[in-house]
């Protein structure tokens, strides 16, 4: 049932992300929403309905809306600035210029509430533009905090609650809302949703350092390069002395980033155990998922949102 | 009462564009949203409404949209990419860097929609949704036309419909629709913000050359040097022979721009008559506005219409 849900998720991006007058959008969208898509979040919504009984068929409007907010909060991502350039930051946005970037998320976030809008359902609507406000204040968020030892770990988290939790947390909601399920089963998903995306996000800043073994892989450090006050940086930045205070400051807050820096700021990690702690952290929030999920009715669809708790995490092992 | 209504505008885009976790957001859009509007979109959604003899306060809400969605588009414009910077044209974003001008739009459009989803009307809510697909395809729509010869009268017209007069007619036609009025007003509503909006995009490519007298002034010839096929070229390229096209592809397609070409362009749109023929054209857009005013309530409001119609072209005198 999934399966054929999702093939109808798919169909209805495909066709609403062409545009007749401007040819260029599926061009420039096709390499992020048909390629390799882990499609977890549109899978959210599509799981949140059929477990609270859905049997319509607007479930695959919301699924397709949750992608395309997805797919343009990507796109706006990759837009950067030529002080980045110049700093030595990947450049994301290497196959499309910076205005064709934001134009097709604009465009992009217009079909998602054109596709909301046409479930008629007044609640997810909410929900939904709730969820892109809350979006765009955590990527405002992250730009002022970047850079600046001063990030708390209450930052960080409120940081990571916009720019992953709050659609995560909006995806699983709107499902029993459409279904119409009780107040206590939309809590309960919401809850799911908004831990489930927390523990992802953790789980990725970790990887990003090579994860709790901190293994150093092709893509490790890109965080650190960027200047990113993440979960494991904060925790080694806060038991760090006064020589490690002085390292943070110069390759965080100073830019002056050296050959051997990253291996000298895993070291100062691992001393701390805050790699270690920051994988805790992530299996703590992937727990309060599970745990959530009592609330809500049992079966394979539940097993299964379930698992997906245990695989954000899985992924640090 | 429109006045009363303004005032509350105002204040609710004040209060709306305010973050609670990211303060630097009205720091950037203030300068927008504060200084020098002219408000002319909002101010025909409220009268819109009052002329339909709307009572609610749910037309306060739309006004802020509409605002909101303009603003944010603006802010979008100002993203610039280096290869723009490299050819000279004038950044808009100096005050912002690209980030900020993404993510600060991106947060007023989910304020927009929040807004909007407080009236609890779907059809309105329709409307709105459409024309912010319609802006972002036009938008792309130019980016692609621009630079190119080829870019006829219909494309130009798509394109400003895309970036100005579908939302000037969205403007129009969610204010007899929250007012409950027949369908012949919403029509006749939605054809005059349509042909409004038109003529005002026609008027100000005109006046980027300095209209139809082609007189110099501080911020003539922007438009020349973005290499932007508007009306104007598009008519004296059509019009010219194989000299001058010669001429038109070494600045518009090759951007090859040299002392003396700006005056040399005016030159030949005196020469062809196309500075002329577009301020008529600009005036029949005009004239469509105000009879399609026919069809709805007389009164002082319906006045304020057609003389707004009237206000946008008398700019080119």
């Amino acid at each position: 049932m999934l399966a054929d849900d999702m093939a109808a998720v798919n169909a209805l991006i495909r066709e609403r992300m062409a545009s007749e007058h401007a040819p260029r959008i599926p061009e420039v969208t096709a390499h992020l929403v048909e390629a390799g898509g882990k499609r977890l979040r549109p899978l959210l919504t599509l799981a949140a309905a059929r477990l609270c009984g859905y049997a319509g068929a607007d479930h695959v409007k919301l699924a397709a809306t949750v992608e395309f907010i997805h797919t343009a909060t990507l796109l706006h991502d990759d837009v950067v600035d030529e002080s980045d350039r110049r700093r030595g930051r990947p450049t994301a946005n290497l196959l499309w210029d910076n205005k064709s970037s934001v134009l097709v998320g604009d465009y992009l976030f217009a079909r998602s509430f054109q596709l909301m809008v046409e479930t008629g359902s007044l609640r997810a609507l909410h929900i939904l533009s709730d969820a892109a406000a809350v979006i765009a204040e955590g990527e405002v968020l992250q730009l002022a905090s970047a850079e600046s030892l001063a990030t708390t770990e209450d930052i960080y988290l409120q940081v990571i609650r916009g720019k992953t939790a709050a659609l995560f947390a909006a995806a699983t909601e709107v499902g029993p809302v459409i279904a119409g399920a009780g107040e206590p089963v939309v809590a309960a998903m919401r809850a799911y949703g908004d831990a489930l995306g927390v523990s992802f996000q953790i789980a990725d800043d970790l990887l990003d350092y090579g994860g709790a073994s901190a293994a150093l892989g092709k893509n490790v450090g890109d965080d650190f390069r960027e200047r990113k006050m993440t979960l494991p940086v904060i925790r080694a930045v806060a038991a760090g002395d006064t020589e490690e205070r002085a390292f943070w400051t110069r390759v965080i807050e100073k830019g002056d980033q050296r050959e051997g820096d990253l291996e000298t700021a895993l070291g100062l990690m691992r001393r701390h155990g805050s790699l270690e702690s920051t994988r805790e952290t992530a299996y703590d929030h992937a727990a309060r998922a599970r745990a959530a999920l009592a609330a809500v009715p049992e079966g394979e669809l539940r097993d299964l949102l379930s698992q997906l708790a245990d695989f954000v995490v899985a992924r640090l092992n």
